[in-house]
């Protein structure tokens, strides 16, 4: 199986799904499925009771086992009498399964398969690591260069499309999205689907979820998938026209635990319990913990989970929270943010590069891409979006123009190109590693005491230098001696605006008194020697 | 008199100081000296001991009369048997004046002179005005745009001379230089003259004061007043090779009175007790109060009172200090200055436009203008400072290149222009003011929440907007909706790097929409229509 192609995987799992399983044949018999790699999903489907409302009337769970090992979760309703249960296996070997509900068709099926390597490129979810950075589940480094694209999976095919032929070339590795649709300044369009049966009247019914609503919201998880792309879902959000900001509680959970049972075993998705909770009235801060605690129990793959803010910090303390979704643009305050938490801090929402009206969505390119380097340099990460109006259209708050950060299309400005460079400056500590060894410690570390910022990536003893990365910001010195760490480093002036490695002659170690560029907004990298 | 000429009336008043008054015959009559303008300079000298150590042996005071007002204040010994008492009259009539001293040769002499109106363009020292702005003695608006000239008196004459041409179009009306010499990174060269006797093994006699170092002083001070410059006099400063920040308390004290004495008759002098105060580790906290108190005491001109810190901020609530003189760039602290110390806050340190090594000494033009845009918002005002190294010649600490903010010279860089822009706008509301009087609340008051920073200048109602500057700063908004006062206003596009004004058709009231450039680092000016 190590040498299936991820093509040959996806269809056998695919004929897997296919031939539904008929309950009445093998309440007896383990069923004997194909073999499935490890971090793709293994789904298993059910024919059940159509009748009544099966969102509320039946349960359904499973129970994996491989060894002493048992991981249980729910299953759930697809519609027309099907019913579903994913799991992504981490582990090599053989695996069985056996089902529990509340309707005897469905009850006590038992089957098993065989967990196989994983595909070339497939990692597992994303967790995090080295306290403040993340790694996929195999222990390979992830670092998160995420973008915004809010409601792209709520508008027509064709945007869709168009956003995701954006995604296959631009820089961004994660992209916050809703999963509710949304209704706000600039976006005023009806979604295709909606996620309840609803009346013409727009009357809810939040008892009977919408399949068709899901399955295309889970094709475009798997789109991003296939585009090495981490889906930060956003579970919950204020932008709302339909009721789903407002649902009782009992609904609320209920559609939690559905996508749970529906997402989770996708190696690819983040659990962001909300986009601005605290813009949510009909939220209590108990609300918010008990989501928290939903998909701790519930989600058997421990996909990342957070919570993003408008002005109220939620307490990133807690500890069901893996991360920090920040909105601020605090730098300066990470590493006390770091030492507080002991946790990755994403700055989710630093103003997007555009020229709205509004604050939160006109700052330049060269300004956003400076905040993506202020948060390297602190051991961060940052997150990008866009909002450029076109300045030959109609552009005020009654328009619905297509903005890249709520509808997804075309990136228009200058940030994604100078985001590209620091994500390949940032990753190249992981896959051109020096003394001949990736650096396993990846993610930069803020210096102390930077009299300008610098930060260091470490070799995989932790200790010693692989790569030092100075950001003058607005400074721009013409030298400088640079204290550097044991070693022997070369150095490159890099120009972050136009994505340029000058690099310098010669070798530097002690304090290395360098020339530098005398402009504004350059950088500077040291990148260790082979020892000889 | 008030169709006096500047220079006639300087003729005059050189002419009384040249006929150096014989004691002897005068002790009994009073002398009748020529009429003086107020807010110029009024010497006497008189002919008193030689031998000795007049510097201590002596002492020497007036006190000059307007009907029922008095005001004493030290002379101080100008060498070669010459003593000077100055004085500065702010009020037209006539003026007693009669001297106290240990010496019978400079006892009881007793003369008058009438003060005159005013020259042209003479209004008096620099005070604090409007709680946070600043104005001349006579009401007349001074905005602070001041520069940094450590050492300029310092230099080569040739090189002094340079720097006075610069200042003649430079946009600059106030510099912050040292009294005594400074010995700095980048700034190892020897002072001309000395401000103590000393021998050539370089023991300073602190009891001897160098009248010739002080009498060319003295003539800078000049110099800048004719230029309509204000000198922010830094009386102590830690940069020292000399001794000078090393003195006993009684040579601390009688050079402090001594600068009062010869000084404090200029209008344009301001007392900036010391920079960086607390890199001086010879001095205590109380020995900075005791030179406040000093000048407090000894000053009858009561010039403004300051000092610069480097790390630990002086307690500027302290009742003798007039404003504050940081070092920081935190403007968006500047509001809560404000309102706990209730004084003008000077921003007089915020690194400076430069490429040298160090971070105070290498920010863009384009960033130091911003920072005065920042200031301004803010109800503030902030110091120009210049480090520029030639890119083509060798560079480091240890060569003495020509740096304007120690040195002088000429200036290269890009922000003077930027900052004459932004002076000329905020002058502009002393001097076009609508309805048809000038702003005599002259000074902007930073909006309470800012979505965009923005600022008012008011009308002498105090209520009434005459001028609102917005500052985009990094936003970059191609329209919004502008909240406006009462009135109907203009509206002006303003670019601060490139120093443009684009006028806007038309006038705008209540909630005004306005297309904007869409570009980063831009400003908009609205004026008030006069009233029809």
């Amino acid at each position: 199986m190590n040498n299936l192609t991820r093509r040959d995987a996806l269809k056998l799992a695919s004929i897997a799904s296919i031939a539904a399983l008929h309950p009445g044949n093998l309440h007896a018999a383990q069923q004997q499925h194909p073999p499935v790699p490890v971090w793709e999903v293994f789904e298993l489907t059910l024919d059940g009771p159509s009748t009544g409302n099966p969102f509320v009337d039946v349960t359904l769970s499973a129970t994996f086992s491989f060894e002493h090992r048992t991981v249980t979760l729910d299953g759930f309703y697809d519609g027309d009498g099907k019913y579903k249960v994913r799991f992504m296996p981490d582990t090599i070997g053989a695996w069985n399964y056996k089902t529990v509900s509340s309707s005897s068709l469905l009850d006590n099926v038992q089957g098993s398969f065989a967990a196989v390597a994983a595909l070339a490129g497939a990692h597992g979810p994303v967790r995090a690591h080295n306290i403040h950075h993340f790694a996929h589940a195999d222990g390979t480094p992830f670092f998160p260069f995420g973008t915004t694209c809010y409601a792209w999976a709520h508008q027509s095919d064709e945007l869709q499309q168009q956003t995701l032929q954006t995604l296959r070339t631009a820089p961004f590795n994660k992209v916050r999205m809703c999963v509710f649709p949304k209704h706000y300044e600039y976006n005023h369009n009806e979604p295709p689907f909606y996620p309840f049966d609803r009346t013409a009247a727009g009357v809810n019914d939040f008892t009977r979820l919408n399949p068709i609503y899901f399955r295309h919201l889970e094709q475009r998880i798997g789109d991003l998938r296939a585009l090495g792309i981490e889906a930060d879902l956003i579970v919950f959000h204020p932008y709302d026209n339909w009721g789903y900001s407002t649902m009782p509680a009992e609904a609320d959970d209920r559609y939690l635990k559905y996508l749970i049972a529906r997402f989770s075993a996708y190696p690819n998705i983040w659990w962001s319990m909300a986009n601005e909770y605290d813009l949510m009235r009909a939220k209590s801060k108990a609300d918010w913990d008990r989501f928290f605690h939903i998909v701790e129990q519930k989600d058997a793959f421990a996909h990342l989970r957070s919570i993003h803010f408008s002005r109220e910090m939620y307490d990133y303390a807690r500890p069901w929270v893996t991360h920090a979704s920040l909105q601020n643009s605090e730098f300066a305050t990470a590493p006390e943010y770091i030492a507080n938490w002991r946790k990755p801090i994403m700055f989710d929402e630093v103003q997007y590069e555009g020229n709205l009206n509004r604050r939160w969505g006109n700052i330049s390119g060269e300004e956003l891409s400076r905040k993506f380097w202020l948060g390297v340099m602190v051991g961060c990460y940052v997150t990008h979006g866009e909002t450029l109006l076109d300045p030959a259209g109609p552009f005020d708050e009654n328009t619905t123009p297509t903005l890249w950060w709520s509808h997804g299309g075309k990136l228009h400005g200058a940030s994604p190109a100078q985001i590209a460079f620091l994500r390949r400056l940032v990753e190249d500590t992981a896959t051109h590693a020096a003394p001949g060894s990736p650096a396993v410690r990846a993610g930069f570390e803020a210096s102390a005491n930077p009299y300008y910022l610098n930060a260091t990536a470490y070799q995989p003893d932790g200790k010693t230098a692989h790569t030092i990365l100075y950001y003058f910001d607005s400074h721009q010195p013409i030298w400088y001696e640079f204290p550097l760490p044991d070693g022997a480093f070369t150095a490159e002036w890099l120009d972050p605006v136009a994505a340029e490695i000058i690099p310098q002659p010669g070798t530097y170690s002690g304090k290395a008194k360098l020339r530098l560029p005398g402009k504004p907004f350059q950088a500077l990298r040291f990148k260790a020697v082979r020892a000889s």
